[in-house]
């Protein structure tokens, strides 16, 4: 297992980690997968466009429109219940196949850290898998 | 593979599972990840915060709010419509990475069974994989 | 790995491709698990129900009325970051687990490509991991 350390710095904020996950690859498996596991649970793992940045802008300002920070119903004490439900909608972690020892992924396609409650330090656990 | 049930008791809960999911680690492999899959169309896993239970209740409260129960254009018999989309947001497994035999979980992730359209008995499927 | 295309007929579509990858399975392991991933960035991968046809309607008229093409604050030129979003909130891909050589899923469980920016060509990757 590796890990990869993000900081970031926005309460909301997508970080492309694509060539960091790439360069573990380089000691490992040649076929197979790797899992990419944030750590976290105000911060997501999600594969999306690395193209046109506005891209994700849209996305994190539509997300915040559907999710807003503060609801009057909200109990949980530190304020950050959106971040929570952000992180289980775009989920915990990623598993992208690996082929000939590099990552398969389309044309537009990154792997990105997704903070909704930074700025903070992320960590990522990173693992290799083997193919049958 | 391995298989737990869960007995839900409400249309909507999350029921935390990481102990039972460990417990089938301690057979198997040292070095890899842990698929957790729900058999189900309406019962998501995901990874969330298991300290302060205010969080899972202000995201299943918000989760209702954005996706509730009913809508006039509804045209699935069985009433539940609302359950199948809930299921694909969180998605229908985690792969979580395990090392040294252990789950790699952050120091507040819980792995959850989350039932959409209970109460019911509800299936997870466990397959460890093999590090490259 | 191995690769699987799929033609999508509408802008919003979900493809059922359960058997394609059960038919990839046949040369490959016999206990571990499947990943099935996007090439793309504006389709994603779910497993849904594939009983009744109407909880596909249903879950993608919601998904719209959540996520409505056009916002007026949308930057990015090609119009489809409602698609964007809808892959990340789906996820761009699924991790299955594969036991005596057949896919493990629910009796109404299939894995569906979901095209949300059709109709399109699109590329499904797939890679069997060995079980531990």
């Amino acid at each position: 297992m590796e890990e990869i350390r993000v900081r970031t710095s926005a309460r909301s904020e997508m970080v492309e980690i694509t060539d960091q996950v790439q360069a573990l690859l380089d000691r490992g498996v040649r076929e197979g997968a790797v899992v990419v596991q944030s750590l976290h649970t105000t911060a997501a793992i999600t594969i999306n466009e690395n193209a046109d940045p506005f891209v994700v802008d849209d996305v994190l300002r539509k997300l915040d429109g559907l999710i807003p920070r503060d609801e009057p119903f909200y109990k949980h004490a530190e304020g950050n219940s959106d971040s929570h439900l952000k992180t289980s909608f775009f989920g915990p972690s990623v598993t992208v196949i690996v082929s000939g020892g590099r990552l398969v992924l389309g044309t537009w396609q990154g792997i990105y850290l997704c903070e909704f409650d930074g700025p903070r330090e992320r960590r990522v656990a990173v693992q290799l898998l083997r193919a049958g």
